[in-house]
């Protein structure tokens, strides 16, 4: 017998998880819609020298790769950002102006732990081309429909990494080091998980002056700093259309490739879950691809995430319905089944391997479904169905009519 | 700059070919739905064991596997059915008629061939447990009502291997060696890609009598030949359901793991196509994995295929709305953008980088876009819109009603 273990961090997702991922796959890609964004998917592999080139050759460590029959380096896509991009710079004849959706799923080899796992779902937003705050704006907008949608409460933290840069360089005065200014948004990219003092610690220990940290953290409390253009055009218009939001310039969201906009969604209702969006304009990667004409703003959350913010959320659950005969009736059960479904309502057929009679039919599935269509012999030769809501709630109606009765009668209805 | 290919036989799904697969796959979601299917998806890596399982080792020459860097020999999935097969079995608290149902994508390291490639999207539904042809019914309904839904026009070609092998002995005589048995099966197999004399000849040379095979070929053909039990009741009911099928005892699928119980489904309209369904009962393999208890019948196809005679049939491509605004106007534009869409209309928000005037901005919408919803300084000052769906038809509305309008009065409206 072979053996059923599955490889080390992965797993399936199984029925009950699914029905989650689809929830949110069906409201992003309502969404997306809406926002005039294109939905598509990019290759799943890619050659390691494409996957490379936002992140450096470290990232060998946190992926899978292998070498192909071909003697390719090859590697499993990371993200859905690197291969959107490539596929925008790739080809001059699309449209400078091109929103990108995509729903689909990545692999990392990070060590795994509970509730991550090597091979998960991201959804991915980009808008290519214009360079306006407009579009980071458009960005957000898309975040916080999607989120409401699926009624996850968050807020929005948002910055300008140039407004943060400004704010380092005005508290360490005209003398400061490049490396200072690097090591301080290091820095404060820690504080989210760290103590004040630790992380002021080590920028100490790296030969900075922590009161230039101190100073830039007191100053993002206390408010005492001015938007930039771009900062103060988006949080007009959050507020105008009721997005829940902050400003922190202490959010730099890493360091890889982000140049000015950043911003995250973090749940209101489920403070340990971290952030369950993150995006920003990176106009560095267009560059690195070859399209330095092109700017580019995006955002992407992992699924598994939401979909733990979603538990909890009351989701009304469909009546289940199911077709009850007895072996000698079960070509007539087929029909009505069939005829059923045809007309869009979702049915269940047990089937029975075994002779059973109409009683033991009806015990097992009253057990499991909450509507049961009897198709016994005697409906057979009239070509009727008795329909059973309940305990002595049951009528008798003509095949033909009992999928508008369905529907109608118990607001019974397939996926549509 | 880095490099923009991809590795060689992978491709994007461009919006323009997702847009089409995304169609077949709500089109498989509502029918997995309405017949009563869970859906999920099995890990897209397996241990190498796993996928061997079904094919045995040389299933390593057609797919993708490595070393992961934990010393594992994994493989990423060539196919839905060993996941799905591999899942149920190992979790006995599974009920034991269970209905499972995958859209997804597979991976096999063939050599590209036009129109074919290395990672491509399969649908899948299994039924675990029965053994009743009542199941292999259901599997053939499905994949009918699929079809249908999408409007491809396809044949069912159905078969029991236990007919096809009785004509074999009948036609062989009693002392018919089981490897002459195995190899008539293996040469009806390929009749549909070679002629019948060279099929024949390959017979002969492997030391069997040739007119085996012809006296095989001429009962299929002829209708000589008796239905076993299965075959009956499948057939009579898929004629009771006006499902278009043929008997074919030369239809053998392979020789992998199915027992009894096969079908496909050829498309009528783009014959090169060959099949765009196989499936049928595999209860080898539930063995294999530790069940032998279960049955298990089911059917898959590829995506791209269902895509390719797909095209032709007329779609009714939605028309697309856009704002349009000079710079001067442009949050406002936003706030009617974003008010639109959050009432389900889909909109557009076309951005610029450089100062334009409305005249500009309603020249570029008009070359794109069905329906313009002019949004200027004027109609900010007064919270309204002007909806122009062509020259001349024009209607001026307050922005809270401009939703309502466009709904009824164009048709116009986002996904659901």
């Amino acid at each position: 017998m072979t053996e059923l273990r599955l490889p080390r961090g992965l797993r399936d997702y199984a029925p009950e998880n699914y029905e989650l991922l689809e929830l949110v796959r069906d409201a992003f890609v309502e969404e997306a819609t809406l926002h005039g964004f294109q939905m598509m998917e990019p290759s799943s592999l890619e050659l390691l020298s494409t996957l490379e080139a936002k992140s450096g050759p470290n990232v060998r460590d946190e992926i899978y790769h292998f070498v192909d029959k071909g003697g390719r380096e090859v590697g499993l896509r990371f993200d859905l950002t690197v291969g959107l991009t490539r596929y925008y710079c790739s080809d001059r004849s699309l449209p400078k102006d091109l929103r990108l959706a995509a729903f689909a799923d990545v692999w990392r080899y990070d060590e795994p732990q509970r509730g991550r796992y090597r091979w998960f779902y991201q959804w991915d937003v980009e808008i290519f081309g214009p360079r306006s705050p407009l579009a980071d704006l458009e960005i957000v907008l898309l975040s916080n429909d999607l989120l409401s949608r699926l009624k996850v409460e968050v807020e929005f933290v948002v910055n300008d990494r140039k407004l943060t840069e400004s704010i380092i360089r005005e508290s360490g005065g005209e003398n400061l080091s490049e490396e200072a200014v690097v090591e301080a948004f290091r820095a404060l990219d820690k504080l989210d998980k760290r103590t004040k003092e630790d992380v002021m610690r080590e920028y100490e220990l790296k030969g900075h002056d922590p009161e230039i940290l101190e100073s830039v953290i007191n100053r993002a409390e206390s408010g005492d700093y001015e938007l930039t253009d771009r900062l103060m055009k988006i949080t007009a218009l959050l507020r105008d259309m009721k997005v829940p939001f902050r400003v922190d310039p202490r959010l730099a969201r890493g360091l890889d490739y982000y140049d000015s906009f950043v911003f995250e969604a973090k749940s209101t209702t489920h403070a340990e879950l971290g952030s369950l969006v993150g995006g920003g304009r990176y106009d560095i990667l267009t560059r690195i691809f070859g399209r330095p004409d092109s700017g580019a703003t995006g955002a992407g959350g992992g699924v598994d995430r939401i979909v733990e913010a979603m538990r909890g959320i009351p989701r009304v659950r469909r009546k289940e319905v199911a077709v009850v005969y007895p072996s000698e009736s079960e070509g007539y059960a087929v029909i009505v089944a069939e005829t059923l479904r045809r007309e869009g309502i979702a049915v269940h057929l047990p089937i029975h391997d075994k002779e059973v009679s109409i009683q033991r039919a009806f015990q097992d599935a009253a057990k499991k479904y909450d509507v049961l269509v009897m198709a016994g012999p005697k409906e057979a030769a009239d070509g009727v169905v008795r329909i059973k809501m309940g305990p002595g709630d049951e009528i008798l109606v003509p095949l033909r009519d009992a999928a508008r009765e369905l529907a109608t009668t118990l607001g019974v209805w397939g996926k549509q």
